[in-house]
């Protein structure tokens, strides 16, 4: 079993540094494995208190009196060594050190201290996340060890990253846009488990489709380029670098204490280890939740359907510029589609319904055209959502909301059903829009698998990620 | 006076199209001037009803009575031109044409009649916006002819849009990005006024300190490049274009007659009429927004102030990658630094500030360095705002909700003297954050004037667009 799965889905914690004041970040952090219902049990440990957060409190983890899974350490620096070392004696093979002051201070105490507990942690047995991290989150056992509440669970995405910003101080942003996540490992700095680890660790969790990565230095090259062509087999792992330039390499030294190395080289190892590289988190972001959702296309032929001229025009700018094609469709198909809109002589590929459509016919348009084997992926732009017509108007005509709330309903049917072509058919489908976008329409969209972007360059080169990743798949013979 | 200065501030409007059936495109549009609160006076003109929406109705304009600044026509194509000529000699000499089936339409009719209604417009003396747009807003007498809710209004950015949907559907998006709107411009086919003309019009309007415009072609070159380096001498321009492909060129001239041209052709003639280029309409939201509020840098070195070294690095690269840099500080402005923030050795420019820090000090540390000289510019990753630390916090603390709503408020005032910073110093301050992206702290930077983008790179891309104009603003020789 990997080291990580323990650590990862623990039975039980023992948990330093939390008390019973709530400006302690151990004790934001405890609140937190509380309130998301952690599954296992809690052992607080504190020299002082009988009891933290109504949990009764132990004055050390001897006095717990059975086997504990993982420890977190939310301490001052000095002390780290000393819990370590009791950790040990108490049978403890997991921890998590959040505590800073190590590698990445200036000077040799801190970087002597790292080099101490690591000597502790390999004489027990010990594997560890840390120093210099925020926790984790795990939503197959809600397990959050961070300050920041959980992201949306259940998704099929993980992050593993050296800093703690993205993958806690992130939620709030992953709470807004949608985006759900499976797990989230802060590695801090390395000491012990570091990226490479969380990649053999992730290929083995079944949940997790699709791994995103925030580097500052890869610590071992060659092993972190075996571990990503194992995963890449199996799921795709999106990487962000921001050691290769003079500033950020000066910034990564002194956050985790990393050896940052040019861009180029990093760009010409991620592209032999199979991992496809994202421009920053939010493309990050836009490439997981793609490719964690949808099929991959077995070509790299588009159609765009839209309702608006604009947007279809930027959807097939965008798509050519990432190097897919729109091709026009056949006249055969052109008459199959003709006969489902009753309409003649409006564009193919794009397909512009404009304004004045039965919002229905983007399924059976859909649906018609991944049949016609003339196009291996989709885009669709739509004014989805009537909220933003009606606000006016239910102002004016009284009764119209009723009206509204049945279109509503059976409108978001037909996006359940719409959302259901892609992984029927095997070609994977997007959606932009700028209509509604926090609203239940598109909700129901994202619920359904389908991403939602706002702009089509985003939805472009998501899809051109999908496309990338199909190649490396390929390429790693699986 | 330019003529689109009567059009879009117009004293009266008269109306076709609008009718006590919600379902109709027009009385959507006429709803929303409505209930916007247009400043001037509306006649609606219908053949049957006697009101609409509660105002009396006309059965033509010339029951009306009076003079008449601006007339919308939401009319079935055929219908327009006697329309048009109504409006002609019933002295109207502004309209929009909402109506579709013109230049755009396959076929030789529609063209026929867009020549027609051209015509009829030339022999009265009307300018008129369209056919195949979807009207325009202004907040300045609060015209609103789209159908869709208005945008945030009081903003400095002005859109002109071959597109109706980057003028209209757009507005539930800049209202969840907190972007305030002033006017928008929907120019449709192009019959008559054009994009030239919107930027000699907007030239002269002192409300608008930024220009977007979406481009599937440019009509007339020469006249757009003068009046392009004519209007950038006072405001700067952003333009998407996406009609370089071959299926984005396809597109375009089914959706507004437009024929485009090869990117790299469109990718010089803004270059040489001094309009700087966006890749998307999200970036060129990004660019105005922050064109629109912040002064512009007197050079390329930068400053990042963090309290969390993932972002903190993350822009540090991204600043360099667009071409600035992140000097290191000398050890004057270092050992300056060091007295604000009673710490030593965390690194400088970045500076990282890490978890636990008084919030206010961004201020002091951001006026420091804007006053050694060192820099030209900020950013500033802030983990702005409690909520998220303090949502499950609150569960387990009675009273500490009172307590958060003390420090928020106390804040605000820090982030309200936050912004103030920039234009007292003349050089500008973006930020970053994922915390809190809806949330009162955030929202109070956005109404300081200070940009808040979700990622170092989109925040990066911004200043370089500051960059680009200041070089294009020196070149045009103002």
């Amino acid at each position: 079993m990997h080291p990580l799965k323990q650590l990862m889905n623990p039975a039980s914690l023992a948990f330093w540094g939390a008390s019973n004041n709530p400006m302690k970040m151990g004790t934001i952090q405890l609140t937190n494995v509380l309130e998301t219902g952690y599954h296992g049990e809690v052992f607080p440990i504190h020299p002082t208190e009988s009891t933290v957060l109504g949990l009764p409190a132990y004055k050390s983890i001897m006095d717990v009196g059975r086997p504990v899974d993982l420890a977190q350490l939310t301490l001052p620096t000095d002390v780290v060594p000393g819990v370590l070392e009791e950790c040990g004696r108490a049978g403890i093979r997991s921890a998590i050190v959040i505590s800073g002051g190590f590698k990445e201070a200036e000077g040799a105490e801190g970087k002597r201290l790292e080099r101490e507990i690591l000597e502790i942690a390999h004489g027990y047995g010990i594997r560890f996340l840390g120093p210099n991290c925020v926790g984790v989150f795990n939503s197959l056992c809600n397990l959050n060890s961070t300050t920041i509440p959980r992201p949306p669970g259940g998704g099929k995405i993980a992050l593993a990253s050296q800093s703690g910003a993205y993958t806690a101080m992130i939620n709030p942003f992953l709470r807004s846009e949608g985006i759900k996540i499976c797990q989230t490992l802060s590695v801090g700095n390395e000491a012990d488990i570091d990226l490479t680890d969380c990649l053999d660790y992730l290929r083995e969790e079944p949940e997790v489709r699709a791994v995103g990565l925030y580097v500052e230095t890869v610590r071992r090259p060659l092993e972190f380029i075996e571990a990503a062509r194992r995963i890449v087999r199996e799921k795709p792992v999106i990487a962000v670098y921001v050691g290769g330039t003079e500033a950020g390499s000066r910034s990564a030294l002194s956050h985790t204490g990393a050896l940052s190395g040019p861009d180029a080289v990093y760009e010409g190892l991620f592209r032999q280890a199979g991992v496809i590289r994202a421009d920053d988190i939010d493309e990050m972001l836009d490439f997981l939740r793609a490719l964690a959702a949808q099929p991959l296309p077995p070509g790299r032929r588009m159609a765009v359907i839209t309702n608006s001229g604009g947007p279809g025009t930027s959807l097939a700018y965008h798509v050519e510029k990432e190097g897919m094609i729109v091709p026009p469709f056949s006249e055969g198909l052109c008459e199959r589609l003709d006969a489902i809109t009753g309409r003649f002589a409006f564009v193919r590929n794009p397909i512009d319904l404009t304004f004045e459509v039965d919002l229905s016919i983007f399924k059976r348009l859909l649906e018609i055209v991944f049949e016609s084997g003339e196009v291996d992926g989709a885009f669709i732009y739509g004014i989805f959502g009537w909220a933003d017509f009606m606000t006016n108007l239910e102002k004016r005509f009284p009764g119209i909301e009723q009206m509204r709330e049945s279109w509503e309903s059976a409108y978001e049917g037909f996006l359940e059903e719409l959302a259901a072509v892609p992984r029927a058919h095997g070609k994977p489908l997007f959606v932009t829009s700028f209509i509604d976008a926090g609203g239940s329409s598109l909700r129901t969209l994202i619920e359904g698998d389908v991403p939602v972007f706002p702009s089509a360059s985003r939805a472009a080169r998501a899809m051109r990620a999908l496309l990338d990743y199909r190649l490396i798949h390929e390429r790693e013979g699986q």
